[in-house]
């Protein structure tokens, strides 16, 4: 992974984009890494939560510029169809790596700071906890480069908005908008001092790393799936009829009654 | 019915969870009291709003924790396949008490004070109208006994809400959040002082039992079916094929023309 | 168009309702109007942005209760069946004309002060955007007719919006609400002073003008169609196939590079 | 039980309906005696198939018409929507005790002779496995009673058929149709003779009944739930985190190996 | 209408394609003439069946190739992404006039005879019936133009079909099939006599034009939805909330009883 | 590859399972190469059909029993919740491998001789035509080892089959039926004699590979895709966005009209 970097402390396994130098835009490199990323964590047993953080200063500045011009690049006979096959399989490619966040087992925590925008946006709504610090800046920007946001933003956060006169405001002008707008649009659920962030997203890491992982593994399998009321109550039926086998349900219960701290053994 | 207490006052039923020794928490005759209780109530035509309170000083703490044991004692040569299948019937049977707030066909109003944990969450998710009062307290428990929610919050909630990030934080922890919180996360509509939490939902009741049976039971028959936003549309067309027929039409509009008060007929 | 009129200036077209005399209230001829409006405003292939606003003090007071009594005027022998099948056409008719805000092709914003009462609400629910002035007042007030909301309003606010509860209460007591409580429905997303609600929504207006048509036409295609997150992402992807291969791309790309205000050829 | 008879051999439990005067029309009864005899298989753990028959020479000859009248008996003063809402009430509950067979736990299996009419196709369209007699006479019988069929036959039947056409046709005109139609239809999957039916039916079932229970269980489970390929897939691997650890599996293995018949627990 | 001829008698509507030197092959304007049709026979409410021939030799041949190159033709400074919304509005336009037939609100019977091919079978899709004769041919034909199928028969047809393998086969090869395959894949249901053709369909026409109106109105009503098993069922007893109180059904009662012809009173 | 083998003559690819010792049974081996495969298939732009058929006299026996076992080894101290996510996971990842021949973007082909048992049942289920012998014979046999079929048969067969009777019968009794019944069935759409099954599968790709890559790929594109038919109709002309630019069109119709042979570029 030549541009992200992961780290492993304890249980929590630390990712940072890691190309701050071009405000941790994201190249063609970057989404093979996020796919490289997500298979590692999810084979490593031992892994309770996932951090996602930038190096540098900013989150994450969205598309890199520079590589767009790649995409378009066909061979000369190439039909119009021909051609938008193959964007459609790059999109397609994309999309599996911007969504890859959701396809990690255990909870992932994003802390964001700076800018975070266009791609970043979309990337960080297939998070699970999303926390900025006061200074983060957001921007839905596909529109100034006259395209829609594909890769997550109208899909997660468009159609569940429930304020969704400003999340259309926000994507038909591509403003810059604070902390406190995202806040209220539900793109964060948290602002933190600027200085205080890495350190209450690792705690909250910390906390939720001493759940039981077979808890937390059925309540992340049951909120990713997309179905009606009905349907999905029966899903999570049949999910219980194995999980509440697990040893970890004694180990809590006990542990709630002894008031001692529970060690759950790994998933 | 021993763990509920019911009592009607003119159109009005009022619904008490009454343990309130074990905090109100959920036993199993609490869930076949429910749906003895929304039986009754559906067959009572003359009520027009039920309003669920908590005896004593707290909501519900959630699932009797006494009586978890008893869900796992299996004859002893079956196999795990023959236990989930129990497990399952068991689940479905629980999560149909659960939601039976939302088979009630009258709007249910619940008032919540003090402590309102893990199943107590999943059981007001199914109501039309929450209040708490200042004191409240909730939390999604389920966690801590190295569970998911499975009758009502992942999907009620969880799904549904504008601020999926703020909502994963509470299930994956477990923590305690406030009235103020609660609010945030939609769970409440509305915080009252702890003294005057009776009259102010008692009030609404009243001022909802004034309006037509009617209009009523076809908001809620709406609003409690899944679909997509045609089919939406058209199956409120279908309905309204019979219930723009009713003479508390001509009784609505007189009462609006002249100013007095509409007298409508029990449904 | 007797009941609404339209005005362009540039590239921005204004609509207003035009009864002033009956609050803008809703009458048959509206219904037809509104309809001939928006086929006119989709042949104009030069507006990129639809501002709806209403003459006089009031946004819209709902539907007009004197023409409720045609709807109700059937050939003395026919039966219930046969009197329901021409109501269900009626009503199909109308929420054909309600949502057809959400059949414009470009942006729509909606600038509301005054009254915004029943119909009205069901109208603005479809939308893209809607700002309101301080004195705005709101009523879903269907129920005082006896009637549930049945041209948008329960299937476009009530069943994705976050705060459930809210809705609820208002929808079964049809109480007058505040801005500020609309701002927390999410039925708009900002509040202006009174004498400002024009100002700003033009300025908004002509702001999302200078954007390209073609990605505007994407995000609106998107955020209109209703599905799962599965097939929203793919159906994402293949409308990309065409609308990344606009010339607006490397239009916008240039004036980004340059800092030069973009000119974007019309759709 | 009234209009039912039902007798257990072995592990095979024969319900018969009982009103053979009436040509086994359906009465009220009968739908409430049909729910009460598939709470009572659902719970006799040791019942692996159901074959379902009619007592006399015809299977069903539909509504009873002697009881229509008893449906539109309301109170004189009740307006149009009331009476719609205890129709609404009325067909629900006979909907519940027509799809009552698929509730029924184990494989239902269906023999026809004689006549099989309105009610009585709706019936068994909710069946496991329908084999019908030479002599059988079928009719989509509703349209000469100016009905729709309402309670199975045009949702189970109707939308999934692959001969829409010929579907359609019998809907239409209500004509009376072969046991080679139906098979055509895909109504029924075997003609036999007359003499033999009872003879095939059982032996068909006693094969079953030889079969795991939790195969079967399975299997049932997943074919009657309704949604898309995707998820159905996932909720077929999630069912089976739980049975395939059922002990019928190394039952299975060594019963082949060994070409001995094997012997499985009950339910 | 140029290119369709209309007749009523009594109460049958015979809409016969009339361009029998292109062999009833589809220009733009039969696509218009076919949505002005229908808007015509939904008004007529004395019309209860309608019947749909091809005058001449063939049904219909499929789209008018000498009208293809006309969809081609844009301004030539159009980039793609424009060129392609043009495109998805004509094929919306064209999907609109082929799927009219199931907006007609009565059943609709199609006889065809010689050549069925491409559009035409896409156009047969949305009736109710349909009949060939003994020498009928058909094709889908789209990919010998390199075109997928795109108004109907892969939607209706394809995703439906009980015999995939076969529907593959006949749309990857563009290949003719005879009648006795088109029953084969449910496209007709019954095959006669070339020189009975026309008597077959008015025969069954004049039978169903016998039967209650309301009963054929809800029949067609339902099974032109699109939903689950439960919604289904849901919307049948919500519909019938008015059907059921028509005087058509005591009327047929009445003919029943009496073994004389029912009148039903027009729609 | 070692249990598959594949030879590229002109644009058709053929893929042989080559086990026949083991009469072609499912190894997990197979099941790693089935995707790989896939994956190769898929980059190599110039196959057009791929054919699919089994080394020896048999198509495929199933699931290799002897690697059964090795799925139900896991760590002693795992609890029986943690078994079961890694079922879940093995289980996902084998629906993956048996889906693969639906991802493979051209027409597969397969032809069937001898035996086609259990896996070999589900994996047919996703191909796009198949063909057999007259001594071809069939089992959905997972109901012999307690078990449902879960990698395709039940999803993909059972849901849409137009003989639901039939398919249950044959799922519950697991007994070998013959090409005429799965014929029948439509599991099949052609039996041919034992001699020329090979000759009619390659004659069949061959003509399929004449046609146009695009109107292939895009038919394929569209019936592999779940949704209800207006989310259908609206697809299939976002895809026709681009595709109606093939330069393929004016080939097929200079082709059609000089009556030559059309020589279409590679996708």
């Amino acid at each position: 992974m030549q541009t992200l970097v992961g780290t492993q402390k304890g249980s929590i396994y630390h990712l940072e984009i890691n190309r701050p130098k071009s405000l941790n835009s994201m190249s063609s490199q970057l989404f093979q890494d996020f796919k490289a990323a997500v298979d590692l964590i999810n084979k490593a047993d031992d892994v309770r939560v996932v951090v996602l953080t930038g190096r540098g200063n900013h989150f994450c500045a969205g598309l890199d510029l520079k590589e767009a011009p790649l995409m378009f690049q066909f061979h000369e006979d190439m039909d119009q169809a021909r051609k938008s096959i193959r964007i459609y399989d790059l999109l397609k490619d994309w999309q599996l790596a911007m969504t890859s966040l959701s396809r990690i087992k255990v909870p992932v925590i994003v802390g964001i700071q700076g800018y975070c925008l266009g791609g970043g946006v979309d990337l960080i709504t297939s998070a699970d906890i999303r926390y900025c610090s006061e200074d983060a800046k957001f921007s839905i920007k596909e529109i100034d480069l006259a395209m829609a946001p594909d890769i997550g933003t109208l899909q997660r956060l468009g159609l569940q908005n429930a304020n969704t006169s400003l999340f259309r405001e926000l994507a038909y002008t591509g403003r810059t908008f604070s902390a406190q707008e995202a806040l209220k649009l539900g793109l964060v659920s948290k602002i933190v001092k600027n200085e205080n962030l890495n350190e209450e997203i690792f705690k909250l890491a910390e906390l939720i790393a001493t759940k039981s992982p077979v808890g937390c593994y059925t309540i992340k399998s049951i909120l990713t799936r997309e179905q009606n009321l009905d349907q999905h109550l029966d899903v999570m039926a049949r999910t219980n009829m194995a999980m509440l086998f697990t040893n970890d349900i004694p180990i809590a219960i006990t542990s709630s009654m002894t008031k001692t701290k529970p060690e759950y053994p790994k998933l």
